[in-house]
């Protein structure tokens, strides 16, 4: 098959590359999902390899790599903003309602509309972990998307397996089934440092190193987590992961708020990574995980939106924000968390949390064309004089207008171009009415007419 | 002439009204430029007085009043993203360009870009202060929005006045000029507790008063400001304010980060009210505002973006999300600061901080029909199971579609009804060029081919 060449022209090129080029005017040049050359417009050669190219002029554009979603629970869409500001909302809506009508069809069906989203504001990348992950894995796939699916296990029968061991083989039947996908990877994800026993998260971690696939956790997130770990074992999850030899490489840390100084060194010398998650953090008031402490040890950090029942909306730029803003203000320096670095943790240092900087999160050759054109004619989006200062503190997720995984156009004029938002919407919403989520939805009464 | 009608119908309507009255589906209907009734659907009348009203069929969408911007200063639009991670950016980048680049023209041009970011984002009234703010005044009553125009003075000349007592000539001029403009208020902001002499804040407070206009400055917001009061007075600025007899129903404080508790007795005694400006203060490392304990004193706390220079954006929805992640997780409780609450404090309760609470701030009969549509048809929307929610945790500016001030149509279909984006911005842009800005903006090059 011929191959396709795509040129993207005349836009402020972001490339978080290691020496931090920006092209300006620049051009990002990509044949089938492979990034072959970026550079500045006058060393753009119009020649006749480029004759057949197709041409996306972003004039005016800032074009970035893909964003990277390091934590999130894509099945969760029916529950975003039910029981926003309850106090034990976990006990009085989401458990129950999660037992009762989460099945097969609803999971595929919220990651689809999830991967819609996500899509819509620039997330090219997604770390989910939910239940029925073959589903997930399905509908990222479907959709386009870059993604690792992780089937949650717990020793407390969940939604889809009673028994734990069950949902360990189907993780492990999902792994081997996606092993040669060129987007979609699969692991085992263990709910958490309480949720799952010594011996699952060990089992977990030993199928997950195997393969080479993520082992990703909630970790030092929850109050009565940190209390159990101190009563009982008179440790931190951090030290207690450590201890039971599960922190390494592939170990990705969700939340890790409340963390010691030893814990954070821990995490480095065993090369763990970490998905900082501060718009769920701050919005639940379990407080601010100490990103600078992480950064000055070099512990690779990203961003994650956490699930729609917790952070609402699925977009990094939004993250961005609250996270330049929170750890300015939490370390009394507005010069701290520049913008540039905030533009690194939703790109490049995710990549790494996901042992994928060889693949994503910057614009070199060599690279898969995962990219985002982000257009500078709204309101909100002028002057600009910095481009990493616009993407965090004036972009906002509708400024996204062209999304490329790997080098496939996935948006374009700021809509789906291989789906459907509508008839994505419509579908979950006539499954969620069949369930008990229909009837707290009196306020969507005509979204089906 | 003929009264205009118009009737917005199945929507979900949150009237903001005393018992926080939600109609859904319901409607809103006004004629010229007041609300003359709101309901249910089912208690709409279908009666001749509506045959020859304007319809605007609102179905799945969320109709609210018009936000309130409390502090802002939209003649900065040109500083917009320039040096924002720098250490001394006052000192570097903003003192010595509006010196040396403010003029007439521009901050008529950047308050006429401020206003259509605004409108377009749903906001509908707003405190404005800054310099030839005479210009900013015809830009806003061109615009459409409702406001109050701010003359600041200082004793240190400005880039309008050398001498403070010709600003304050300027300032009683222009409010006296907007005595009876229906939407445009004219009123004299000192620029801060240490900027002005404890004279000119008396002087500007006279007119003010007397004037029965709204007293704006900005308050214990600097580090630098905490230690002169604290060294060379022994008082708080709010204690200095009020021994100096300045606090009273008209004082709009701005910021007030560094509050001891008799300061916020001495606000509530006073009859003061504050401006927060969440983004701005913690994007600046400052701090956050004390906000609880003046919901505790019934204070009237609305919510401000702050210039474009400091908090960037000129929106209310992205400070509403940052207002409810901050003060959830400073009180360490996920149920403090809810939805509803946050609400409140973009529309009634800033309505209330600028004495305009008769007149906005709500969907009642007998107010002014300032009133945004907001659609939940975006991918970010949905599901709604709750409107606050979705307003404070889900929504961007970009979901704004419809907004009317005083009845009048503004905004349709998330775009300018009666002016033009692309010329405002050129306009502006051509300005910009010809000042000390234009040697920053190469990264614009192309906007105005
Ligand atoms: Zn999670
Ligand atoms: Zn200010």
């Amino acid at each position: 098959m011929k191959s396709v060449r795509t040129v993207i022209v005349n836009a402020t090129v972001v490339t978080m590359n290691q020496k931090g080029e920006i092209y300006n005017p620049g051009f990002v040049m990509f044949e089938d999902d492979v990034i072959t050359m970026t550079g500045e417009m006058k060393d753009l050669k119009e020649d006749a390899s480029l004759a057949d190219a197709t041409r996306l002029d972003a004039r005016n554009a800032i074009v970035m790599p893909g964003m990277i979603n390091l934590h999130t629970h894509m099945g969760m869409i029916p529950f975003r903003g039910l029981g926003d500001d309850c106090k034990d909302r976990l006990r009085v809506f989401l458990i129950p309602m999660e037992q009762k009508s989460m099945d097969e069809e609803l999971v595929y069906l919220s990651t689809r509309y999830a991967a819609a989203e996500m899509l819509l504001s620039g997330v090219t990348t997604v770390m989910d972990m939910y239940y029925y992950e073959e589903e997930a894995a399905k509908a990222m796939d479907e959709m386009g998307l870059r993604a690792i699916a992780g089937q949650t296990v717990m020793d407390e029968g969940a939604c889809d397996f009673e028994d734990p061991s069950e949902a360990i083989a189907y993780g492990e039947n999902l792994i081997k089934k996606y092993k040669n996908h060129p987007r979609i990877t699969a692991c085992i994800a263990p709910h958490g440092t309480t949720t799952c026993s010594p011996d699952l998260l060990k089992e977990a971690y030993r199928i997950d190193s195997f393969y080479k696939v993520p082992f990703t956790l909630h970790t030092a997130e929850m109050d009565y987590e940190m209390e159990y770990f101190e009563k009982e074992k008179n440790m931190t999850p951090v030290s207690f992961l450590n201890s039971i030899g599960v922190l390494g490489k592939e170990t990705l840390a969700a939340h890790c708020i409340h963390m010691t100084e030893e814990d954070l060194d821990l995490l480095k010398e065993n090369n763990a990574s970490v998905a900082h998650c501060i718009g769920s953090n701050t919005k639940a008031a379990k407080g601010v995980a100490p990103v600078s402490g992480m950064n000055q040890r070099g512990i690779a950090v990203g961003l994650g939106t956490d699930g729609p029942a917790s952070g609402n909306t699925l977009d990094i730029l939004t993250q961005m924000k609250l996270c330049a803003d929170f750890h300015k203000n939490e370390t009394k320096d507005r010069s701290a968390f520049p913008a540039k670095d905030i533009v690194e943790m939703a790109t490049i240092r995710g990549a790494k949390a996901l042992g994928l900087d060889g693949i994503t999160g910057s614009l070199e050759p060599g690279k898969q064309a995962d990219l985002v054109v982000i257009e500078t004619d709204s309101a909100n989006m002028f002057p600009v004089y910095d481009p990493y200062s616009a993407l965090v503190y004036s972009a906002n997720p509708s400024n996204v207008d062209t999304v490329y995984v790997a080098g496939e156009c996935l948006v374009e004029g700021k809509r789906l171009k291989k789906s459907n938002m509508e008839e994505i919407r419509k579908c979950l919403l006539n499954k969620m009415k069949q369930t008990d989520f229909g009837k707290y939805m009196e306020l969507n009464r005509d979204l089906d007419l």
